[in-house]
């Protein structure tokens, strides 16, 4: 029973470009298919979580946030920014990092790159919820916002879903350009659209994932018909919508977390009692998910703490499957874990 | 002005090695003495700094907290843990990492262990604190707790005060034996205590640095006569603290931020509205610090992040004066900020 000091000095570190290399080894529709069930498992057990609303620090360029959960066993934050002027000045607007721990001794045992990880975490969420609130057989998803999440998205639904046609749209025809190219070998029927009247035109499935940080109207009223799913992933902070608020009036609304999506979610533009349903009741069959057919569902998405934690569980098992990882020397681990100044001096 | 994408991927990554590395190239009680100027100079600019109690995770065994501030142009966090039981299973009882990030884009410009650099920065703190709370001239400082802090606050009283002798006691008679043989080349008298009464006896400044997870009482109130200066940074959770009541009633109680010693600090002990000076106020000149001679001065250390920040801008600045640190490809960093799927793509 002694324990091994020199391991517990070094944390598994996934970096970018491990990061590249675990989902291409894997496979990247594999991956999202995977990484729903990861997340669905923590749906289920949503109430024995610690949820906490993220921890916010708002500037006039952006917000940075940290935003921490635990299981009881394994805690887990994930760092991340929102800063939508950053991409006319060649940075990301999302970046993010984040690591697991042990609760017991609160040593960390995972430290991984999330932006990328964050773009497969929306996309696995926003599917998962679609498997209980989009129509049967849905097969044509409209994409409004052609920006970095716009191809992920578009690649879960298909391979969680089967949507086989995405219409696209976004304000910036480079942008709707970009995303046709990259999904040209997906096997999606992918359909470039000049306004977003044409992109929701007979679409079951409506994802709007734009980036600006204002009161925007990205569907109005008259745009949406009976029956369709609402996959609302771009509005995620105080001041920030995208969509009318008659549509909300008119939707059975899914959301998180709700005292954050109170704050930051779509519904931040109706009353603090509205009703909402929590997904993860959906997910255990608790309360229920779309019921008729000609009810508008909404899945007011802001993402929480516990899909980072999901999708940094899967990471954590897929470094001895692929071993895409280095180690890195992050926790001060002297042989007598008082003599902290001794190993200190001992470098010397 | 266009932006340079390749660098930008990479942040700079102080590993505990590293951290060693730059404290013996600049010396210990130089880095010691410059510190206590970075925390000087933010704790005089206190209020334009971004406040929130630390986010803390709480479990049986201890506890995981995130500390965020931001002076409005950079932003920082430590991650923490706390765990006492910790020490007789191999491990440190406190481990950290932190940090520092760009407000205006959000992207990390700094990522370093805090480990070492927590210890470096509470006794920095410790002695800032005394530079304006302990008596003139002070010679003597008492040491009870003899754990990882105890050496790094004998040495930055003696780097900042000019203590020349330093009393030390422990429960466990091994951690005394340690603390004395690392400190045995410090030019400091170390004197071996074995009761408490011993280690105060003549000292000018008693320092408490305990890890109880709990209500104990390492001082009680006829052991602290007048004029001494109580350094007490042991007590720093709900329910966790070292002196008994009565040495509070009779003392002017110095504190980082109220809002948060409060919950975690001695004063704890005390009704809610105990008047108590922000130390920053008595640094910045606003409030009086020790003003008599017959004065008990208690400075009622929780460790704020504040004091991280301060600790991490130094390090940050000595990156190139030392040259010792790596490269983390931490962030994803398309040519295309839009194109993440792409970048994707192409590592393939």
């Amino acid at each position: 029973m002694s324990p091994t000091p020199s391991a517990l000095a070094f944390v598994p570190f996934v970096s970018v470009d491990n990061m590249m290399k675990i989902v291409h080894s894997i496979g990247l529709n594999e991956v999202l298919k995977e990484m729903v069930g990861y997340i669905e498992h923590d749906f289920r057990r949503w109430e024995l979580f610690d949820k906490t609303p993220r921890v916010a620090s708002h500037s006039k360029e952006g917000v940075i946030e940290l935003m921490p959960t635990s299981d009881g066993e394994v805690y887990g934050f994930k760092y991340v920014n929102g800063h939508p002027k950053n991409m006319s000045e060649g940075f990301q607007t999302v970046t993010a990092f984040g690591v697991l721990a042990r609760v017991d001794n609160g040593y960390p045992v995972l430290f991984s790159e999330m932006t990328i990880l964050t773009a497969l975490r929306t996309a696995a969420t926003s599917a998962m919820a679609a498997k209980y609130l989009a129509p049967k057989g849905a097969r044509t998803m409209a994409m409004i916002g052609n920006g970095a999440q716009c191809e992920f998205q578009a690649l879960a639904f298909q391979a969680v879903l089967g949507i086989d046609t995405v219409q696209i749209y976004d304000i910036d025809p480079q942008a709707t350009e970009k995303a046709a190219r990259n999904l040209a070998d997906s096997g999606l029927k992918v359909i470039k659209c000049s306004t977003p009247h044409e992109a929701i035109e007979g679409a079951e499935i409506i994802t709007t994932c734009t980036a600006d940080k204002q009161y925007a109207t990205i569907l109005t009223d008259n745009m949406v018909g009976p029956g369709v799913h609402i996959n609302a992933i771009g509005g995620d902070c105080p001041g920030k919508t995208e969509l009318h608020r008659d549509i909300l009036l008119r939707s059975d609304i899914f959301v998180e977390y709700p005292e954050q999506t109170r704050i930051e979610g779509e519904i931040q533009q109706l009353a603090d009692d509205h009703q909402v349903t929590e997904l993860w009741e959906v997910v255990s069959g608790t309360a229920k998910g779309r019921s008729s057919e000609g009810q508008i569902t909404l899945f007011d998405s802001v993402g929480f703490a516990i899909e980072d934690f999901s999708a940094l569980r899967y990471v954590r098992d897929q470094l001895s499957r692929t071993g895409f990882f280095t180690e890195l020397d992050m926790v001060a681990d002297p042989d007598d874990p008082r003599d902290l100044h001794g190993m200190l001096r001992r470098a010397q």
